[in-house]
């Protein structure tokens, strides 16, 4: 790595009426522009580490490449921060669509949870029940996750995110940015060409819509979170087939939507 | 409100290897699509309330105005998430600044920290000490405002972020995204013409680049956090002269930047 993910500096203290200078450590931000076919398309500011993943879990993301042969070249500069993309299908690209509020009609989706419409086009709908999981094993999974997690415990600073299948954790990253740790997963998938039908997505914060449209896109039947849901996140996992369960703590946790896919072991 | 910011739900709670089927409250994250002198400019998912606030400020805190003055005419379509805002010097805009990465040096500002034009170009210095806050303050101004936080105990969905002086709270505004309660208290100070020489901006989550950078133009010379600062964020707070205090948990604290504003009450 040209870039540490954590640095230590000096920090003053305060505890029980007293000052102390001490050392800390403290996560790093980095931005990374890409460039998609000599173009500027978008800065990514993150966690320093795991960037060709990052870019290419990116790009499918936002519809710009659905698989990574779609990708002719890609150079990472890790100094500069620079990513460039070339793409076989340079002359489809637009990038004004990617950033554009889903206003008609299209994709056989609804409207009214889609907000953007590479979002509709992109976000693939789990109709089949391949994961069985026991409330056991999503506490299992999101403990495992965290204790993986070098970084959060020195820090305090990333979210974590993880590809699991029943059995345990098969790959985990962590981010400053809430969506990195899983383009750097999806990225890691397209690349390796991972088959997700049996996976599962242990997330370490909030199941936003933005997070559980990735997990839509990147394929998998089930979230699991110690945190909270939104309300738009919801209403996205029960169009989209996807189980979302949230706040596993302990041995408690909240079933939103599609709870079929938990069962009690017998 | 048209749009509730939380609403409830039914969800499958697991507990002592038992089910059972309870009510839940879970927040709202809507959609609001701003258009800029009737061209689409961003859409923002946002806690449904002070959406007023939260254009207004987004447009400053993105360079587009400089005071409430500089628009003309704002419009919020509440139902749809619409806002339409028309601005006096329509002409100066150009939309494609707005996300493009800082490469060329320029503003006076070290181009190593700062990463979009823009953010040099809107960002403050704090050179004054006008605020002078006792580690005790600090912990009471974050106390005060997650109390007032009803949303956050009932969901524990939503970021809160407060204007503050020595005293107490002067506005918290709550939202499900990072940047969007910030947005909402500079919103509100530049239609209502607050002076922020004095004032300190508590933050309920890390101190990230952006934060950083939110607070830097809203013009407040302290953030507090609860949460971890990043290295970026740090690099930017000890060149916009701004102290950045984080890990405000019960009576102790980190100060990691231009310690001078904390001090020991004599």
């Amino acid at each position: 790595m040209v870039h540490p993910v954590a640095h230590s500096r000096t920090v003053w203290h305060y505890e029980n009426n007293e000052w102390t200078e001490r050392t800390d450590e403290v996560v790093n931000e980095f931005p990374v522009t890409i460039f998609l076919d000599e173009e500027e398309f978008a800065t990514v500011v993150c966690t320093p580490e795991y960037i060709e993943d990052l870019v290419v879990g990116f790009l499918a993301s936002e519809g710009v490449i659905r698989s990574f042969d779609d990708i002719k070249t890609i150079t990472i500069q890790e100094e500069e921060g620079f990513a460039h993309v070339e793409t076989h299908a340079r002359h489809k690209l637009n990038q004004r669509l990617y950033s554009k509020r889903y206003i008609t009609s299209c994709c056989g989706k609804s409207r009214q949870h889609f907000y953007f419409y590479n979002d509709a086009r992109t976000a693939k709908v789990m109709t089949e029940k391949n994961v069985l999981l026991t409330p056991e094993d999503c506490s299992h999974l999101i403990a495992a996750m965290q204790e993986n997690s070098v970084v959060f415990r020195n820090t305090g600073g990333v979210h974590n995110a993880a590809l699991c299948d029943k059995k345990g954790i098969l790959i985990d990253r962590m981010d400053i940015g809430r969506h990195n740790a899983l383009d750097k997963i999806y990225g890691y998938c397209l690349q390796h060409n991972i088959s997700l039908h049996d996976k599962v997505i242990a997330f370490s914060g909030r199941i936003s819509s933005e997070v559980l449209l990735k997990v839509a896109k990147i394929g998998c039947e089930v979230v699991l979170s110690k945190s909270a849901p939104t309300r738009l996140a919801l209403e996205l996992a029960e169009e989209l087939g996807i189980t979302a369960v949230g706040f596993i703590r302990g041995s408690s946790l909240n079933v939103y939507t599609h709870p079929e896919r938990i069962v009690i072991q017998k």
